[in-house]
């Protein structure tokens, strides 16, 4: 008779078996206890608030009333071609209409002020795609990237976890309201060079998640001169640029390029997505925008891996290219958006609470280090913890976004009813009062 | 007066500049001959014709009814929280009313010899990044999968140029009708051990692309058996499983599977899509079904770079899900395959040609080694380009499916008409009428 023996266990990739997806950081557990025991006003009024999800929920309607007027965006007409050619439709440069649309769409939130190309546009399913696949393009396994922080949860596993990549902190601080500077810069790329990390970029987030603020011109002028210098490359997620609360106020890298004329563009690539400006995260809408033409190609091969549904492209490329709806949308969109911010800053001031003054986003960045027992990554996981399970608010700790200060949360605003954000405020302020009664 | 310093160029990665995304070769070469010059009846006459593109096009009435009978399933309700809802969705587990249509499309497909939990269901934006995600999780840069010759050009890009990972041949040929026998499987192994690189999986399609054949049980119990001695993975690519011209005909790895139990099942993973066998390609559908609790997770993790837009998934649900749709669709599918098979089949031995015997998918595979005036790879380029600038066919090469026997060539039939495959069969029939008399 046969022996059986016993096989091992068939094996995984070490990057199935890595934990550089972040997926276990208090950003996603967040997430989980708010799953386990969702606020509802009638039937779980006690339950967690999920604050943690940057969730742009403000506009809806007027994506509504679009679509109950333009059925042909969603649907094809009675036997028309249009079904069948855009059900084959899977060219990896994208719908032209719709590379049109989006062209459109990023210069018209820009307030013109910056041209886009249309053959420029490279379609990704979400920002996350595109800034892996641009990770993929610039960097090799074990160079890195220089990240300001605080930066997106995310990053972590966007940048990292398939490509093998680095992330090298830029560390900025609330000496001068978190903004980078080119000393922070040389730092970063400094002490990646003493621990023989080839830098290959600089990825900034523009308006920042988490801090929900716009990069100013001269430091985008340092940032775009610092690349140049060290011959490295420059990427701009600008996913929130529509979420800026005045137009005014947003400055693109493309507008700074746009004003030296292009020189040096070769570095530069902007990733956008429609996910958060239209609240469209499930539709999975990203793009690269590179001034560099080898990028372009290479991004538009490996878009292969992570293209968008026809269906989805046919459209927003319908909705997008009317002018009349971006217009109104935009518009309206941003005026609602800083009514909400206004209504949570001053909401959190009633508290005895500060924030980092905003106007970008959906979400403020929250400092709560009075209250720290310890000014620690642990004092401040500690208070995130007791928020959570004792307040029933899900935020999202500062740590989770590698800040380099502790006490500092994200608090989103956007995902939910003014109603529902009127119930967290309120349990803020009764958390602060408590406090402060523990206190005396 | 500083003196400028011209910079270098900046940099791109290994992976960037490599060439192993295959885009070089004839495979897509002859895609682009037919995209300057594409016939159509009227206004091209004399155009090339695509014979290079496995695209299905025969069954849109099918959806196109459905559609129109079914409104709701491409748009929402007036004042519906659908929209919202179904925007804001993105979690990467997928619509749980998708996944159940999936599972259940799938069992249907295999007439029901075997199950499949929508909880194993992971989603990705098509069978490429199925096929690729499953790599990363499955291999290391260096290690090897071993896949059966010939196989989709494709496969070149998707296996190889993020994850770093090789592709070993296992070496097939006419003898025993393109068939895989454990000899070949163990040489093909030996030979990777022997030059040290470290084989992780085995990576097969059922039905073949581009045999257009199905593979027999008793094969699949050797490879099954082969993978567990070695300890490795085995990837059953099944995209064209609901283009098999008879049900009875396809045996998934499934139906192997459970008949034996589940035992050894962890290593067996299962790639699907909705781009063949319903005709989809535009709308990103694929799905890895994983047997490996640890490969779901991951998979599902790794998914984030590669949604489906959750309008697409929503639309797909609600068809799905319909047993009476789906039940007349797939048995009208294959019949309507089936004939258009035997129509190629019938005009190419009208003009002295013979395929293999095949009983799948939207091609057939061509012997032309007769023709060849070298037996060689270049022998076989040659003729693939007079049938590309002469008879104006785009049809693939086999050196392009690293086929290791000169002269054979996938023909696709699904991706037209009628009228336009009986304008190709008349083409090929001249040229070889001329080469007759050219002989003679």
């Amino acid at each position: 008779m046969a022996i059986e023996i016993e096989q091992p266990s068939v094996g995984l990739s070490k990057v199935a078996v890595s934990e550089t997806h972040g997926e276990d950081s208090p950003y996603f557990a967040g997430w989980k206890a708010y799953d386990e025991d969702p606020y509802d006003e009638s039937s779980n009024p006690s339950g967690v608030i999920q604050m943690g999800l940057a969730e742009n929920q403000v506009s809806f309607d007027l994506l509504e009333e679009y679509l109950e007027q333009h059925s042909e965006a969603s649907s094809w007409g009675k036997g028309s071609p249009g079904f069948r050619e855009n059900a084959l439709f899977q060219d990896y440069h994208g719908l032209e209409s719709f590379r049109q649309a989006m062209a459109g769409f990023m210069e018209q939130i820009r307030g013109g002020r910056a041209k886009f190309d249309p053959d420029r546009v490279v379609l990704t399913a979400g920002a996350t795609a595109a800034n892996e696949l641009l990770t993929f393009i610039l960097a090799n396994p074990g160079d890195a990237l220089l990240v300001p922080t605080p930066y997106y949860p995310g990053f972590d596993r966007d940048l990292r976890w398939r490509t093998g990549a680095k992330i090298v902190p830029i560390h900025c601080d609330i000496s001068n309201n978190f903004q980078i500077t080119t000393q922070a810069l040389e730092a970063a790329y400094e002490g990646a060079v003493a621990m023989n990390i080839n830098v290959r970029g600089v990825l900034i987030t523009n308006p920042s998640n988490p801090l929900g603020a716009t990069i100013q011109r001269s430091v985008l002028e340092e940032i775009l001169d610092f690349s140049t210098r060290k011959n490295i490359h420059l990427v701009s997620d600008e996913i929130y640029s529509g979420s800026t609360f005045s137009s005014s106020e947003f400055i693109s890298i493309a507008e700074i390029l746009e004003a030296r004329g292009y020189k040096d563009s070769e570095r530069v690539h902007i990733v956008y997505s429609l996910s958060k400006d239209l609240g469209l995260p499930g539709f999975r809408v990203g793009t690269i925008y590179s001034y560099n033409d080898k990028v372009v190609t290479t991004a538009r091969r490996m878009s292969s891996f992570t293209l968008i549904s026809s269906q989805t492209q046919h459209l927003l490329a319908s909705m997008l290219s009317n002018k009349k709806f971006t217009e109104k949308y935009i518009k309206e969109n941003r005026e609602r958006l800083r009514k909400r911010y206004e209504m949570i800053i001053q909401g959190l001031r009633n508290a005895g609470i500060e924030c980092l003054k905003g106007n970008a986003g959906l979400f403020c960045w929250m400092n709560l280090s009075p209250l720290l027992e310890t000014p620690t990554r642990e004092g401040e996981v500690a208070l995130w913890k007791s928020i959570l399970h004792e307040v029933k608010l899900n935020i999202s700790p500062g740590s989770s976004c590698h800040c380099s200060e502790p006490g500092w949360f994200r608090v989103c605003f956007a995902n939910m009813s003014e109603e529902t954000l009127e119930v967290a405020l309120k349990r803020i302020h009764n958390f602060m009062e408590q406090r402060k009664t523990a206190r005396r």
